[in-house]
């Protein structure tokens, strides 16, 4: 069983067992958007994290990496609209005085509750509308709440994003479940947005931190959106052990390779949802390389392709325009012989030994006149492969943005 | 004395003495666009070349190469509408006899006359129409054909790019000309568009590279409009010797340094009409980085605030959206220290210590209101500089490309 946004936004939004969310509006966002989430265990946790490259820091993550340094908690309290960064001294303590508060109002030490914050740069967060309403919120949790605390860290997402896979361990059903928001500072190299993973499994905390960097290399990780990496991009995941299995679960457990292939498919169901949303997005584009004389090559390649703007603002047309495609190949850190390159286009064949490979213009249009298509490319020098998923750039994008 | 594009659209282009453009329409763009332009000297040349570093080359900057190897010449012949890139073995003998039937036409050798194409990748050139046309373009060279010339190789380029500069060698006056066409496929590491020099001075042809190259290197390699770096980039320069003067320049000759100063400012005054017509451009802003651990991480910097999608949006705004800025630092290869950088728009403090300055938010957005602005960051680290010259990136950009 699966679940994501647009499922969600009709129906129930399963949460793990033990698991609680709500989502509110306390005046950080205009018009009265929701803007705080707090997502919290009855039972401690185990948790992962994964962070930004960037070397800018928001100041929730500082503290989230100082938080996870037990490898424990119990829940996570967001807010979108300010992004706490570049805040100074006085940004670190509005984190951990949102932190404290949150964590006060749910009845548990501050240091079991994570803190992240998303949305503009260089304003510190209204702390005492924030300490106002957290209460409240707190009052509201609910094993119903995730949609409501999807939609409460958006920023210009225009849906929500939650998925959920269900497995058993030990013949016990177990649950895991992830909300997400994006959309704009997407950039394919690491974490590159908010996301909360939940699970009633019981799992170590060195496993939990394996599944969850197996998960975001495979799916957050290969996504591009605008090739800009944000100051906040954090994801966490939260194990409170609630399923009832009886060995944690670990590298050796039976159930191993079905949960951390659980994990996977949640971040990757999440990963797409991103990209689909991505700002002024139409169109989901994988960009598969194949051939190339390393796998660091592929992804190279694959990258320049997926981040270039003329080829991203080809697909709005949409166009095939595959001349772009040789072009970021061409100046890619991947060794390409031109000659040799192959592109396809669901399957049409665009280009072949670096030249066009005869199909009709209309065919080729065709090809990539749905809501996604795939971009083959073979390099013909080796067996590195890798895959990216991109979006097209549309005037929106820069409407959104200017 | 200097002249530029708009100066140049309503009075005459002076080209150096005895050299003759002309340009005009064959048929390969539509509407009777120009779309084929000569330019030649009627006395031998020494020629430098400057080519994309791009691993997919146009058939024409491939035999652009092979025909620099004798470091001489007396013309270049320039199509726009189509690149001849991706046109395997065809494609280069198309250029061939493309060159053939110009130096044929102008009454020169083969191995004489070089030859551009810009425009869409993976087309052949209608050689028949160009080998029609030709003669009568030959017909048609002038002294003043500078201006149709640099018509004819616009692409979707919105104003002709021209300029000149003037100085003195041994007493007698030199001219040094360049026409220069952009305005995607932007990206500022290697000469980014097509540009053509000329000059009647008396250069040794080492010289004449040194001068083109340390030009380049300054101007059109520090340009970004969309950071995609072209398969058919070409710089030439072509030195006819007809000024009079006895001594060649060169390194060691009194007048060098001058003459150097004279091929910079007319590299930088085109390069600059470039990134102001870039697709969609409405801004011109000058991305300057001091204070890197070294010049390289100091460019690092400065491209990757100058190539930002984020960035570039927000200026199109316009607005300051110096987090934004943050963020690009923060995610280059420079190394940074958030709590130091420093960073000012036309000398308005927007960012002290990492932080807010204090600067109210409408004296910021004023000093980034007109058509040009210069934005300051000092990461306090070392000594490293550089400068990249950067614009905004408008919905105009998008539907130009999609």
């Amino acid at each position: 069983m699966k679940h994501n946004g647009k499922e969600a936004a009709g129906g129930p939004v399963p949460l793990p067992r033990g698991f609680r969310a709500a989502g509110s509006s306390v005046g950080i966002k205009p018009d009265g958007q929701k803007d705080l989430a707090l997502i919290v265990s009855e039972h401690p946790c185990t948790v992962a994290g994964v962070f930004t490259t960037n070397q800018v820091l928001g100041a929730t993550v500082k503290l989230c990496r100082e938080t996870l340094e037990s490898r424990a908690g119990r829940g996570v309290v967001v807010n979108s609209g300010i992004a706490n960064a570049c805040t100074g001294p006085e940004g670190m303590a509005d984190a951990r005085r949102m932190a404290a508060a949150a964590a006060e109002a749910a009845g548990m030490s501050p240091d079991e509750m994570y803190v992240c914050s998303t949305g503009h740069i260089g304003d510190r967060v209204p702390l005492d509308r924030i300490e106002a309403g957290v209460p409240a919120l707190a009052g509201s949790l609910s094993e119903h709440g995730a949609l409501d605390a999807a939609e409460a860290i958006m920023t210009t997402d225009l849906v929500p994003k939650f998925a959920s896979a269900t497995l058993r361990v030990e013949g016990r059903p177990v649950t895991i479940t992830g909300l997400a928001k994006g959309s704009g500072m997407i950039e394919p190299r690491m974490a590159t947005m908010l996301a909360f993973l939940f699970t009633d499994a019981g799992v170590d905390a060195a496993a939990l931190q394996q599944a969850l960097s197996e998960g975001v290399g495979d799916s957050f990780n290969r996504i591009s959106v605008d090739g800009d990496c944000s100051t906040n991009d954090t994801v966490l995941f939260f194990a409170n052990a609630q399923a009832g299995h009886s060995t944690a679960c670990a590298p050796g457990h039976s159930e191993w390779p079905d949960f951390r292939r659980a994990v996977a498919e949640v971040c990757f169901d999440l990963a797409m949802q991103i990209v689909r949303d991505g700002e002024g997005a139409k169109k989901l584009v994988t960009v598969e390389v194949c051939g190339a004389r390393s796998t660091a090559e592929a992804d190279a390649a694959a990258r320049a392709v997926g981040n270039s703007m003329l080829v991203k603002t080809s697909w709005a047309g949409p166009h095939v325009q595959w001349g772009r495609v040789m072009d970021a190949l061409g100046y890619s850190a991947a060794k390409i012989d031109p000659d040799k390159v192959e592109i396809d286009y669901n399957g049409v064949p665009a280009v072949q030994n670096g030249m066009p490979a005869g199909t009709p213009d209309a065919t080729l249009e065709q090809a990539v006149a749905g809501e996604a298509f795939t971009l083959h490319i073979d390099l013909h020098l080796g067996e590195g492969r890798a895959t990216i998923y991109s979006c097209d750039c549309t005037e929106d994008y820069v409407k959104i943005n200017k």
